[in-house]
């Protein structure tokens, strides 16, 4: 399956309303155990809630002093320059800064033209400079919080949309990219439609659980469920229409 | 003395009443350097204000794949679950996760039965997932932050109220857990009832002194107090009836 | 230049309005690629915004259990207690821990004499205690975050107004610090004027970039700017008087 | 299956003619990944060549200044002496220093009464002190280095033979430990004899394989082998009647 | 420059026969203060001396479970040793690790293969398996030491010759890399050639001022050399004949 | 007691005789617990066997790029330079270079210097460059092992024989400096006549107890020594006559 195979229609709309926690289990029953992007956390409060979108990444090596000066920025063909004007709406840019933490991957305007061109959201190992102003934006932006030096110090982008590494996730660009409050997880594109149908339909019994042991119920029989509990919430949800 | 020594009635009550800052520097004054959990922060802001409550440990140690699949915890008596059903009222649970901040320590339905069972709190050196539904709720939870992978992917819940080490600090069962905006430190229980009363007593001559200083007082004779200063706060004292 | 050599009467006020990013976009455009304190965070909100002023350090060796007792604190040469009553009104206290996050540089009393004495904010490599009532000051504080455990566990006070590291960063005695909601920035003394100017005109072209992004701009032609846009800017900025 | 399960006869023989190497890619293939302890190195040179045996365990909890004093050696009881005095003949003593390397987990005189004991060797997750002396034994010493300062200061010794983790992987009584000049890896009791097997076979095709190579045969249909490879190795082993 | 761009003849010889830290300051004075390959370290002790020849790159990607599978190999195409079959005479395989010291990346066989291809050596900021029968090998290894598991539990194979990070330094393809028991250094092509002759013509000298040392002179005057020792040099070099 | 008061005679010769685990084991019974230089390994092999010698020390911090060129070393009084010509005879070198292990502290020129002018060694916890050339010196060198970079790129030289931070421990010009095999331990100049002694008698008997150990003693009675084990002890050195 490549980076543009379909999904089903409704598959990113529910991811949009599962936690990263979900889809990690989900991701975890299928034998994946390092899909959440480490080291990074959420700078703004978008209203859209939950990031949601196909990955499109960038590829930063380190800088070398000869290459990367400011006049470096004076090339329209500048990678990073283009990475940003190369994101299709919709998704998201993913950057690869190697998990260095020293310096900032880019900035309030960069940030500003995703946001206009109609970028789904970033990420990025690394953090960002402007965070104050960045913070205020209505747009998710993923980071390893806030930086004043610019990339240049410390990085050189090189490739655009090729697989990479981020927070010690493998990222392959279409793969479908979920970010909450928590932080973000790394969904292979192929697992999409049914880490969504799945992870919705944990979703909906651990509200049941979680009513349950509000209400008293020790964890056994509970919390996993067994067949009684199955059975209460077999019933629950279909009071509900769910 | 032993985890369930009785304390004197009034030093939990105290312990509430005073920061971890000045119990560490009762506790230092003891020869005890090394009693503040490391790399652990208040995630919830509950209406309790400081946690204070005696030690129930869990011990993590590193999951191994085919012992740590999601069908483990269909049984019961996971050390997991059981510990969760086995802190007792009024008592802290206390999570050995060996520092590891890649996945979570439990989630939200697992602090939510500990909040119903009446327990005092929370501390892990792990993270907790779930951690914005969780940093809603009124009970003391102390974590290295949210992240969504779950527990089995790195943790073995293996044994239930054994000495245990936490955040590079030594918690034996029973030992005092006290925890403010700051963190958390770790009080044995056998110099609870002293420091308890100690902290107490430094707490005052620094709410005098930090009059003082905010009315331009310079720091010599001032902090920490000659005579003159412990004189003024002699008077200051009775006059206020503490 | 020396630590006192006097600097043009706008620089302090240029610079209190310019971010730490445009800072060291400018140190780096003049060679210098290590001006940023790491591992620090602003604390505090102060009605004061942008913390501004000259350096006046402190330097910290590692304790030794027989010299860094409680009782050191009874000197009144103590260096730490020193230090304190000896910044200069408008100057910054830097205080070299080496990166140490485990023990706090100092507290609630000593940060309010610092305000008491004029200092213009407290930057140190270390955390604080008493972290809660500090983020209530009206002052600028920088630090690695709150910790209770007093200094003197692993720190021993030696020098003031020295040559010092501090987040990895060279600071000499009289160097210009400036701080906003990103951090810390360390301008040698002797480029204080001329950054500060050239960062002025930088971030009003920046304003300038930042508009036209919003509106729709690509980024090439518009950031960094061709001749174009720096005419249209030129335009935009005799109307607006700049 | 329990920590006293018979193995074959020949398991432990065939285990310490096989490389941590072709272990890894055994169990690698029966879905264990993290089974190698990190952070250690062979410290002797051995005449028995690979340590093999069964893991008796030993677990440290930070040390607390009260209680982990000089005078805590008295006590014959005291877990540190106990477990040397208790690893039962050819078993391996893993001890769990939570990877802490400031401090050294033992010295000559206890790595001495491991030797004449009987025990097959020593694995810590820590150093050793008198590490020169120790380098010069003929006993298979595992650990991080050597490091002067003695266990007291950071480690109390607590438990005796539970599941532990060392260098990050877990460790259970019983469980198989085989090292060579690389490192230490830990076979889960039921799975050694198969493993011991599988990796025989392993290492005789990589025999064949590697003369290949040596002889100027391309990777692609010789590592991993094609069909025309495995047949000539089939005739090669037959011939050397292997 | 390209990476095929001519070197002068002598450059390679020249550069075989100068120290790594010779060519740090070299490229030092060039404004290049990144080029030495962190947290590696020469395994073998090959009868070439240094390592000297042109980079060929190979980028690794954190693995992901369910492509990451021993029969990953079986593709000939597989990059990993697609790359090995690829390394031109004389080049050096040059592979991005990430720095992850936990799994290997490569291990005997590959290692033979690229000797028998006529390699010039392999560094790789991970370590090697077979680590042992490796250090036997004459061929110039360098690599983050020696560790078990295979790279598939870490490791995704995906690029060829492209630029990557190695130990925290920039490596183009057909850059010129010099090794010797210190470590390796990376030296831009089109600077290759300048730094070859000025680093020959730096240790000249300083074979003469480490013989004026030898003999008692003071650094002053020496190292640097004044005029007087620069005319000494003169002296000496003409009778030398250099 | 300062850096010259006057030690017994034979004090420096009773160090020169014992091991670093043995200092440390005396200065932890003095509650001093962190005398051990960390991350610091023996370079060469002198023949004098230990390293004794009091310290005389020298500071860095972060370099800055306009102060620190290569030709900065041009000034006689440039502080790496002149510090190594004032070692007194017989006084170690104990350099701060804040555990930067990314750049050399010096290289062959400046080590042979410093033997030539009758220094007792070098210790540094950074590494040095030339290791190769200096691992064959006659010479005592503790460091972060090799690496080729100047120091110039991360540090400054700024002051000589001042109180400083090595490996996390606290160094007094005049404290007493021992290295074996294992590392270094600094001691307090005050505690070094004590610590001789005391440290000369725990060997003795050490040397019984480990000859018992080898000859099958259990650990309980022997190690530590109970009566009878001190009465034969006792017996044992007054036939050695020692």
């Amino acid at each position: 399956m490549n980076a543009t195979t379909k999904l089903k229609p409704e598959t990113l709309e529910k991811l949009a309303r599962v936690s990263t926690a979900t889809l990690c289990t989900q991701l975890f029953k299928r034998g994946l155990r390092n899909v959440f992007i480490q080291g990074v956390v959420r700078l703004t409060d978008p209203s859209c809630g939950n990031l949601v979108g196909p990955a499109f990444t960038m590829r930063n090596i380190p800088a070398r002093e000869d290459l990367d000066q400011i006049s470096a920025f004076e090339n329209p063909e500048h990678p990073q320059r283009k990475g940003i004007e190369s994101v299709p709406p919709g998704h998201v840019l993913v950057i690869d800064c190697r998990g260095e933490t020293r310096v900032a991957s880019g900035g309030q305007i960069l940030t500003t033209r995703l946001l206009v061109r109609g970028a789904a959201g970033l990420v990025s190992d690394g953090p960002v400079r402007d965070s104050g102003p960045i913070a205020e934006m209505d747009f998710p932006v993923y980071c390893a919080g806030g930086s004043a030096p610019l990339n240049l110090i410390h990085h050189h982008a090189i490739d655009l949309n090729v697989p990479i590494g981020c927070g010690g996730v493998a990222v392959y660009p279409g793969d479908i990219i979920v970010g909450d409050s928590e932080g973000v997880v790394v969904i292979p594109r192929h697992l999409a439609d049914e880490v969504a149908s799945d992870a919705a339909e944990q979703e909906l019994i651990e509200v049941f659980v979680l009513e349950r042991i509000k209400a008293g119920a020790a964890l056994p029989g509970t919390y996993p469920p067994d067949a009684e509990t199955r059975a209460a919430y077999a019933a629950w949800r279909k009071e509900r229409g769910a």
